[in-house]
């Protein structure tokens, strides 16, 4: 079972993830958490080179490529192997975020994403996704209390709402896979939402 | 003007490059020399990670995405703005090494080399590309002189075999663009065969 968890800066996701994790270990599985980009030490080379100020101006199919080479590696290496152990994996950010970045945000035709996405992955998609929603100024907001921003992060406000836009498109898109969290809520009002979402797919549906 | 030079290690691709580029310059043009992979700071990044020992262990998906972020920002920051300035860009190795190595060495299908081939130049593809053939355990002698070898540098002689035979294939369905040079030969007739087809490319079809 492979689990993503997705939204702009200063959401909540990697506070949430803990939580996540904490849930599931609870409920009987042997979760794994991992984010991207990174997961991997080839990923979190890729990440050191797609978020610092050094290479700043790689083209967008630069950066599309790295991103995806990063994810290529996190799904042979960590996600494929430990589903396939049975394990449940939870992913702070997945491919959803790149349809959300680099196409919401940087404005990449989503067909070149898909072409990339179907390369790497082929059918294989995440079987849940929490998409932890709220005004993207919320989370900067909150974000910058947490200390320098990442290239991504000195993006504008415009940026961020192409982001969220794209982000909430996709979950009309998929309503069966994407669940939007309001993330703008206080965190242990988030946390009963998450905790209602993964209740619900233990029990109701029998997902995990 | 787009060429590009080719063949396994020490076959004398970095060797012949200033050859070319003093032959072309005594011609009155003005090339540009460049290399993969790498030809930029971000590039040089991927090839440490290509190269090094580090990440030796990543997967055939994750180095083939690598090798093409390197040739999306080559070709997006070094040679598509030379050759639109009206600029000869000589380039030391492109994607025939990509077929020729990921492909024919590492057994990767050539057409999902293509489709990231596609995804990244359109059609465009090099003007001229001289193939420095040799059979490797010449090149391999040779390149053993050089220094320390790297990760592929480090394959057997039987991945080296079918590198070569990638790219004497590749010649063989491409010969308007790729012209094979006898690299066995010493430096001066290499560079000799070399000037042939460049006086020839020059003169001749005026591709120049
Ligand atoms: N629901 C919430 N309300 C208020 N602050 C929150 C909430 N969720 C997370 N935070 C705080 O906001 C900051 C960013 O959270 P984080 O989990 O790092 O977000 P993300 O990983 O989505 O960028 C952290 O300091 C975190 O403690
Ligand atoms: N035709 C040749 N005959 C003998 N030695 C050569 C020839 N061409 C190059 N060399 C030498 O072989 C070594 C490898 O050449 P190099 O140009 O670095 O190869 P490559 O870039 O193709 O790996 C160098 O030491 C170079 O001087
Ligand atoms: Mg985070
Ligand atoms: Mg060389």
């Amino acid at each position: 079972m492979f689990i993503t968890v997705e939204g702009v800066e200063g959401a909540g996701k990697s506070t949430c993830l803990s939580y996540i994790g904490t849930y599931l270990k609870s409920a009987g599985y042997d979760p794994l958490l991992t984010r991207e980009p990174g997961g991997t030490p080839l990923g979190e080379a890729v990440r050191g080179l797609l978020l610092g100020d050094d290479y700043a101006g790689m083209s967008s199919d630069t950066e599309l490529l790295l991103m995806f080479a990063a994810r290529a590696e996190h799904w042979a290496s960590v996600i494929s192997p430990a589903i396939c152990a049975g394990r449940v994996v939870v992913s702070d950010r997945f491919t959803d975020a790149t349809y959300a970045y680099q196409g919401g945000g940087r404005g990449i035709d989503p067909a070149r994403i898909s072409a990339l996405e179907q390369w790497v992955l082929g059918e294989q998609r995440p079987d849940l996704t929490l998409l932890l929603d709220l005004p993207p100024e919320v989370g900067r907001e909150r974000a910058a209390r947490r200390g320098a921003p990442d290239r991504f992060e000195k993006e504008r406000q415009a940026f961020f709402d192409r982001v969220r836009g794209c982000y909430l498109e996709r979950a009309r898109r998929y309503p069966d896979r994407i669940r939007i969290v309001d993330a703008s809520q206080p965190l242990d009002a988030v946390q009963a939402q998450i905790g209602e979402v993964l209740r619900e797919q233990i029990l109701e549906r029998g997902v995990l």
